[in-house]
């Protein structure tokens, strides 16, 4: 399976819950300690108490890089743990000039063989392109963010009466030649995507900020299905995988992730 | 001394060319396959042959991180070889929310004690903050990229008359309370910068796009010196890392970068 097929198969299993492997070495279950490397025998267990019922493992590399050398060696086991019918995704939004994305993108898809990026548009198209040409990989283009910050930019409005993130969607479109293009739109901007449906059309969306951030997982879920969209995921980081603190951290982190399937399972009745 | 006062410093003694250690391993001079680590040889000998003429090293992270664990290494040595008085710049283009984006920082800050980063504002202030904390470190924001993809996002008109990347310029005035931000700003867009001069107003310029981009280093250097501009540096990566490929190529990127020092001392009598 390539990575559209892997995204595909988990929406259609009805999976749309992604596990952000965020994982903060200053807050792990204090008994981890005593491992050689407790990132790694953390997100080991994680991975085996969550395989069977996520759809997808979304890894942020600043949590691997602030590590140095050993943290990269991290982000490759961490990798290796995830079955391979699952679908990964390397969260970096980077973009930068042809020849240095060229280089981003043969790191992520090439030397740690991820199924998927996250791209910052700022830049424009060339610094996208060298991510687009893998045809069998996929890319989350930043639409509309989370965060409070997403207010200075993506919000500004165009003399076309329409905001940049809108035409940022409309580029995405543009640039979609090899169908794996997709777009990272916030969990807390959900009058915007009520109001974005039509120009998102088709683009599978990765949604993150519910949670820590303060979006509602219910009222997205419900926005989605009343529309018939079923090509997304919803990633939720700390909210699971920081669920418990103690010897059963993994349990906790499986129960919760039961608990968000059920709730998509309810919702898409 | 800080990395503001690093900056200043080289501006002050005629210093404004930044050397791009954008060392692609795969055009290397041929002789040094012989060695251990090709890479390490080559960056300790340009940083040799430069580092009394350069303003200041740009490292690219891509170029580093794209060979994985041993990149990173890589990229911790050479930075040992730079003498502790010369600005050096981690270029990633970093942006996230802000718990990442603190991440960011501390790897590039604290981990690799590089003395600036690039910075993509697509995702605004809170992804920004982070870096701009640290009151001894510098921030260069992309404001106009000299990529033809700048004319995509960077370019557009904004209802309020001015364009996208004006609106950064003003917002990183705002965010600039340290002290310690500038700007990214293309060496293609010539006529751009003349535009904008007012509006930058004294915040430092990083100025990619000479040589193998099409930007021409006279005229830009004339235009800022014309407007009495000194505090800025202007990047050559190819065009003085790879002048020469054979067993004197420390050599020819030491007179490389002496005819473009001495370009910048003829457009400032």
């Amino acid at each position: 399976m390539n990575a559209i097929q892997k995204l595909k198969s988990a929406n259609i299993e009805g999976k749309y819950i992604c596990v952000g492997l965020d994982t903060d070495h200053k807050k792990l279950p204090a008994h981890l300690s005593t491992y050689k490397n407790p990132v790694i025998e953390f997100n080991k267990r994680i991975i085996e108490a969550t395989s069977d019922s996520a759809a997808a493992y979304k890894l942020n590399l600043a949590f691997y890089e602030s590590e140095g050398a050993s943290g990269i060696e991290n982000l490759h086991e961490t990798l290796s743990f995830i079955p391979q019918n699952i679908f990964t995704i390397a969260d970096g939004k980077r973009g930068d000039i042809g020849n240095t994305s060229n280089l981003y993108a043969r790191s992520v898809f090439e030397h740690f063989n991820f199924d998927a990026s996250t791209l910052n548009p700022y830049m424009g198209e060339d610094s996208i392109q060298p991510f687009l040409s893998y045809e069998d990989k996929f890319n989350f283009i930043l639409a509309l963010t989370s965060n409070p910050g997403s207010e200075d930019f993506q919000k500004s409005k165009l003399i076309s009466g329409e905001f940049l993130y809108q035409q940022v969607i409309k580029k995405v479109h543009q640039w979609n030649k090899n169908l794996n293009c997709g777009l990272v739109f916030g969990a807390t901007q959900i009058n915007e995507l009520n109001d974005n449906l039509n120009l998102i059309n088709d683009l599978p969306l990765l949604i993150p900020g519910v949670g820590a951030q303060g979006g509602s997982l219910s009222d997205i879920i419900g926005l989605l299905f009343k529309h018939k969209r079923c090509n997304f995921l919803l990633n939720v980081s700390r909210g699971i995988i920081q669920k418990g603190i103690g010897e059963d951290f993994a349990e906790a982190a499986k129960s919760e992730l039961q608990r968000l399937n059920n709730l998509v399972s309810e919702s898409n009745q």
